[in-house]
């Protein structure tokens, strides 16, 4: 569905929620795919939101809206469904599904849903539960097809024939007597085989697989990295017990790269697009404190400065006017390195062990760009103040200050991966802030220096 | 290949390449991974790295590991493979990957490379070329099955047996007599269904499509949206010209995320990572131009200001510490809506013509947060000045500049939206410089009024 089809879509469903005509309106739902339908519900008023989910047509319906909505979303949202009608819906729903749904609740909401659902799918879902946050085994599904090594092809398509209940059938494992994955095939591999060859004859041996302790990221960069439809996941004896589609590496690599972008900028990692107001303030109010704290430090330090250059007020006010421009660029020489090595790391295309190497180049990089507008601010301070000690001081510190920005914003995040913190979480307003105080120490104490010497 | 798996690889193809031991090398290198080896060839020193290249053991490797560099590195690497080989790898390679790397060459040395390719070839390479970056009908593939509608289930399960040769046979398009795309079934449905089935009774004829000219990113959404495995492509006369799958699906969504991550911080969208020491100066000189700009326009500012209050210059002084942290902060808030934005309209979750109401509750959220540090900022102020009247100022001129900060942040990346520019464009130094700006007027336009009226 294109934009412009979706807007009509919008403007169609909010005119027959005016004129209160359901029939018409379940017809039109009816024609509409479940993500589209999510999308829909997500931007409708919230008396209006259930309404259209009450109309929806049926409950494979109903949990596939509820798979696509945005987590955040969906977790206000099911507060105002009955107990009974979620139950219904969530055993129409894939189980990697489910438990992606059921662990984004509270404990107690959980326990609720969890006790009203039949023994079975209570069973799957605490299968996948048992696995931590953000991992293989939290986002894999138990639904996929696993033939044993002595079967033929023949009898492998009869038996993929049978599995259209399964969710994508698109890789064939195989598995050795006691359930560990030992090969696998593709359904075209099966297709194109002759009649009676046994698969382990056909199937290839050298499986990328996971291990259900794997963070999603390393899933999906494995996924990404080999072309694949899916990975299949094995627990620590390596027998097979799920597979991550690639559908659900789409939903990582999106979710990856807005908590990426989002902690860069000292946002956490949930998107607060639909949040109230005050929980909005509430999310971002605390990731400000960090540039207050820092704040209070810098005008602590220049308050010093200018009691210690009490005697020369009229060179403290013209230095001054120059601290905007020190710190705007050492800013962002950090943010433009910072990005780099937070992306290089995310892509796989950066090592952590190349801490030293990299921070080598960079040094260099910051130290050509330094040089470059030191110069040029140089000879604008010289001609701006009339003087040719303001000029040497903004010069140098703005040097000084761009090379040692990029040291910082190589440093930072190579070495968080180095202690397996995420990167991105050094480069929000906390390094900013420390890259201010740096900076203004640097021009401070190259203006100190100068202006004693000169003094003398 | 695990992290571990993979540096241990890179440890002994260096010491087999130290030892010169080819033929135990070509052993290793027959064994390993075409992407492992783009990766492995990536992190070797340049002599090295042509040594593996030319010891792959066949063409059909040597057209996966190109397929699977870096394009930035690969650009560079091509230049010293002699055109023979290189025409002969291409010859090997699926048409959407060799459209990718010819289009990636400049003009000339496609040019040669064309002339020395297969007449075929050279069409289809051109037929993809036809077509503008970035869109749907760059990336796509012209390897699907299509089938008539009229074939029999079982027909159609004979021909995707003999279409082995064509890559990821997932979903079988159906097509009228015309060549207009008018079905979709997938393998599975195919396999399980009755054998003498027409397939016009079996597909579903609401398919979901692309348009060639349609922006990659539209592709990526629609896929994501849909979980798709592929996606077909129809040109101006619905006839279905290609597919495009979801591993390129998948490298355009980490491509785009590092784009805009990239641009936000002020490095324009290619990774630097491999470039030389002086391209990576050249690259990121510019953009820091913006900020040099703004810079000197407030050092004038200051200095405006300075010149103002040379009666009251202790008040000056004392008001200068402030100017790092109202800055600071109006910066900080203006990158949290400003990435809010940007990541909510690249997910899709945000409208750009919800610009008004996003706007409104932007400036209630920004006065709320420029409230609470504005009142804290005051009383801090009040202390360390013994000022009131200075307290008053700094306090008022946070809040006034978070407030704006947070609104500015809100209407540049949806108006960008609006206008079709992409968003994060808008958010790199740019952004950040005109806030110091805007933050520094409305600093000392605050303190002429309190200071005017406090003296007379």
């Amino acid at each position: 569905m294109t934009e412009r089809a979706f807007h009509l879509l919008l403007d169609t469903v909010e005119r027959l929620l005016r004129r209160q005509a359901s029939s018409h309106l379940v017809k039109v739902l009816k024609k509409t795919h479940p993500a589209d339908l999510a999308r829909l519900i997500q931007q409708l008023p919230e008396s209006h939101a259930y309404t259209v989910f009450n109309l929806l047509p049926d409950v494979e319906t109903a949990a596939g809206v509820l798979s696509e909505m945005e987590p955040v979303f969906r977790k206000e949202f099911l507060q105002n469904v009955t107990l009974e009608r979620l139950v219904e819906i969530l055993s129409a729903m894939p189980d990697d599904n489910r438990a992606e749904l059921l662990g984004d609740m509270p404990e107690e909401f959980r326990q609720n849903i969890l006790n009203l659902m039949p023994e079975e799918d209570k069973e799957e879902v605490n299968e996948l539960l048992q696995y931590a946050e953000d991992t293989a085994g939290r986002i894999m599904t138990g639904e996929f097809v696993a033939l044993p090594e002595s079967m033929t092809a023949r009898k492998a398509i009869q038996e993929v024939r049978q599995a259209s209940a399964h969710e994508m059938v698109f890789y064939l494992y195989v598995t050795d007597e006691k359930g560990r994955l030992s090969g696998v095939l593709s359904l075209r591999q099966l297709v194109t085989a002759a009649d009676e060859t046994p698969l382990s004859e056909i199937m290839i041996r050298d499986v990328v697989k996971v291990h259900v302790a794997d963070d999603q990221e390393e899933v999906a960069r494995i996924v990404s990295r080999y072309n694949l439809l899916a990975v299949p996941v094995v627990d620590e004896e390596e027998i097979l017990v799920g597979i991550v589609t690639v559908d659900d590496v789409v939903d990582v690599l999106r979710e990856e790269a807005t908590e990426d972008i989002l902690k860069m900028a000292g946002v956490p990692g949930e998107d607060t697009g639909t949040f109230s107001l005050l929980r909005s303030v509430k999310t971002r109010l605390p990731w400000l404190f960090a540039t207050w704290i820092g704040g209070v430090i810098n005008v602590q330090l220049i308050g010093g400065f200018e009691r210690f250059f009490r005697e020369k007020l009229l060179v403290f006010a013209a230095m001054a006017a120059f601290i905007p421009i020190i710190l705007g660029m050492g800013g962002n020489v950090g943010t433009q390195s910072l990005s780099l090595k937070v992306r290089g790391l995310a892509t796989g295309h950066l090592d952590p062990k190349s801490l030293w190497k990299e921070m080598f180049r960079e040094i260099q990089v910051g130290f050509i760009l330094g040089i470059t507008y030191g110069i040029l601010l140089g000879i604008v301070g010289l001609f701006m103040t009339n003087s040719a000690i303001i000029g040497l001081i903004v010069g140098i510190a703005i040097s000084a200050n761009m090379t040692l920005a990029a040291l910082v914003g190589t440093f930072l995040p190579l070495m968080a991966a180095r202690f397996r913190i995420d990167p991105a979480v050094a480069s929000g307003p906390f390094v900013a802030t420390s890259m201010d105080i740096l900076g203004l120490t640097i021009y401070f104490a190259t203006a100190s220096f100068f202006i004693f010497r000169y003094a003398n």
